[in-house]
């Protein structure tokens, strides 16, 4: 169970929600009948939290779930309050009533998360190699063996985990968090408040070769002279590379969130706020608009031109240009095996099928007259 | 070729098999015409092997390669040995005849990488950054520019390479090997003999946002509070990522195996001995029972349920529960490119064909009538 | 802008052609109308260089970025050259006569990357842990945190970043670039002049497990005690894998490219100059011909053998042979959603579509006498 604050740390109730809700949400609080309020160290599931946690109802379908529940408070909308009133006369914990349960307990979490009992150490290791030109602002957190090399900078308040190294003349804004062993390269620009997780490689050579016209089959590599920028608000997920560009730099404007395990090409623009799940792959110079969402595994081919607030959904190999937003998706259903086996040995003779479709058709009109 | 041992910590063959063999296999040794029981340093194939290594034919195709083999000794089946014994009169190596020659070879594989030359150093090496408070057993192996972190703990006997990262109030069972640069996050446990693999990720952020409000396209991060949990006898390959949850912990279970960059989303259960090979994506909350054998790259969207011993077949994108046993599988046959465009147009026309087809069904029975 | 040279570094235009211009292309320089030898700092994009900067056409449809370049130089074939001439009695910057101006431009841009402001340190930082027993040779660089074993050697003119790992009886060839973090097991050989970057994990055990007699379920590991052979003049990605072999080594031939985040499983052997984009995978045993070239996402099944000069689409799971060359694809096409789910539909229908096909076929034969 994720208790997360010391017994010293707990908050009562109103405290906490009072310190969480950033943006002002308009809660009210019921106590438990009998009750008064109650101290507050961590956030469970219905199901799993403890006398010292609070949980929250966001899904209706889960109603049934709140009588059971043993969690110190719990937050819901009016009608589910209303609804459980009706059933349970005494009231078992206290709740808090509050039109987005959900926009609560994420804002809940996030502060649980800051405040949890192993939070970041600050200060600058002993261990971390920082080159004596490198810019080190105020509030800065890095970890053990770190490298910084020259001509970088860290932003006020940013905190690196152990193992990072940042590149020459490569800069990370203010307020950014990154985990143990991030890396960037030369010459990249991250924004403020960015999160990039363990493992991220940042301006990495793109994947650039010209056919060698003095050999058969040889390349000549084409070194990738352009940086990476990383906008503000970005998250970046475990093990996700994004390469430099060949001239220009490689661009992921504000509040992209990407997850974990994507490749994100050389020279390819993603618009603002787009998020992509897991293992997605983006090819070279491939542009994709705001606030479009990529399904987990999706690939890009290159060279192509996205909208604004298209959806592609996982899985799915896009493969020439969306101009309209909306939904767009290309998987090959899934069956028990003999069933795939049937059905694909038909998919390479469509063509022929077609054909025999069109004959049909025409015998059938010439026997008509 | 891979000579394991030095000529001082050459065994007999005798000695060796007994020492390798932890199952018990019946395993009779037949010596060489004229010869003595032959040391032995090394494992090698029929047609690599050498003076100083044992060799094994488990697919009966190869019988073949038995007499070029210059093997010192070679593990047979009672029937291999018979069709070899007829052909070739004087028996040019001592052989092991044994019921499952592959099993034993698995069992020597095994012996000859733990007493290999180049088996990891034990101790904790000076450079290795360890907390005040983390609990470290005995005879454990700390690699250098390790850092453990506070609240942690390392049981007897587990072994880390250089450069691996335990986060806060983690805790790594008895007898594991963590290779190269492993990174755990805070409140992420790990059972018993489990291995991890170099670029490994647990308890990354799981990829949760809610929509904000306050503005268009916006995320406001879920903070990610719940932890990983890995059984026992897990291994993990080289930058597979394994997501914390979201409130509860993400779930993989004893005897699990899963090979390289593997991405598990937050809150995935994966069941006791399930296999994933290579490239698979996991995504949020899925369930995938026990004995399941998921095939390269295969894809599985969230909140699914998968039941036991289910087999997918690599490339399959799993979009729907699956509550039966046995194989099932979704791939686009591939062709040559001319082929595949032919085919591929008119799978986009098929809902149109089928209805060509329903309407030549019924002119022909009017025209039948 | 990448400006890549301080003004101290910046060179005359014919110096730099004749330093970068490795290959001997045939180059003709006219200065600007009234102007001398531009002094040159770095390389830009036609709409992005400037005055310092030297630029390239390479495409035919971008010569009217021409007239609005503010690069110092530029460089043309000679049509492009006498086609500007004609719309511009002015020339209003130096240009660089070539027959093959891409390449020109791969040349430059390989000059300015090895001549960067930033380029990496050389020396060895006092913070390496290197085994007593380790030959390092010339020239080499090490970086802060390295890390190399017993019985690994480095060659002349090698350069490893930060934090890299090289395991025991390993060796790195000369000339290489291993960026930040590369980590290699134990028995890998690196050949001359290979460019490994950030993440790459080269000999983490293949997957090999077989089922436990013993036990419903289990699994016993196969250990893997094969090594890794990787050629001379290779490149490969951020965070890509190469499994070591069962008993034989994993092997990449002299020439190939691979882009980020490749699998590649064990006993794989990929020939000559084969060039993969991101995000492939490889099961074993897979033999690759010489000159492939394929596309990012595509999957290969396990003991398959590809002949040379095959092209693979990307995202195509190939799971048989191909001995022809030529390009192969399979792709499910995409479309939007609902159109996709309308044709999905009766791809599972495919098999009895065509029985009804042949109904009708027979059907209409019968009428028809």
């Amino acid at each position: 169970m994720p208790v997360l604050l010391t017994p010293e740390q707990a908050l009562a109730l109103d405290e906490l929600i009072a310190q969480a809700n950033t943006v002002g949400l308009d809660c009210a609080i019921r106590l438990a009948d009998g009750g008064s309020q109650p101290r507050i160290r961590g956030l469970g599931s219905l199901q799993g939290a403890g006398e010292w946690e609070i949980s929250f109802l966001s899904n209706p379908k889960l109603q049934h779930q709140l009588s059971g529940c043993k969690a110190a408070a719990v937050i819901l909308t009016q009608p589910a309050y209303d609804a459980l009133a009706e059933t349970s006369p005494v009231m078992p914990y206290a709740v808090v009533i509050c039109s987005q349960p959900y926009l609560l307990y994420a804002l809940l979490a996030q502060w649980f998360d800051q405040h949890r009992i192993d939070r970041l150490p600050t200060g600058i290791h002993a261990s971390a190699i920082i080159a004596e030109d490198a810019v080190i602002a105020e509030g800065v957190s890095i970890g053990p063996y770190c490298v910084i090399e020259s001509g970088s900078s860290i932003g006020a308040g940013s905190r690196l985990g152990a193992g990072c190294v940042i590149g020459q003349n490569s800069s990370i804004g203010k307020d950014c968090t990154l985990h143990a062993r991030v890396t960037l390269y030369h010459g990249v620009e991250v924004g403020d408040r960015t999160i990039l997780h363990t493992g991220v490689v940042l301006g990495a050579d793109g994947f650039g070769f010209a056919p060698d016209p003095r050999t058969t089959g040889a390349w000549v590599k084409i070194a990738q002279i352009g940086g990476v920028h990383i906008g503000s608000d970005v998250e970046i997920g475990a093990n996700t590379t994004v390469d430099r560009g060949a001239i220009e730099p490689t661009w992921i404007s504000d509040g992209v969130k990407l997850d974990n395990q994507i490749m994100i090409g050389h020279n390819v623009h993603v618009g603002e706020h787009t998020a992509m799940a897991a293992c997605v792959g983006v090819s070279g110079s491939t542009r994709i608009g705001k606030r479009c969402i990529i399904g987990g595994a999706a690939m890009f081919a290159g060279h192509l031109v996205l909208g604004d607030d298209v959806q592609i959904s996982g899985g799915t190999a896009v493969t020439s240009n969306i101009d309209t937003p909306g939904r767009y998706t290309g998987v090959y259903p899934f069956a028990d095996h003999q069933g795939w086996q049937r059905n694909a040995a038909v998919v390479t003779q469509l063509g022929q099928l077609r054909k025999r479709l069109r004959a049909l058709e025409s015998a059938l009109k010439a026997t008509e007259k």
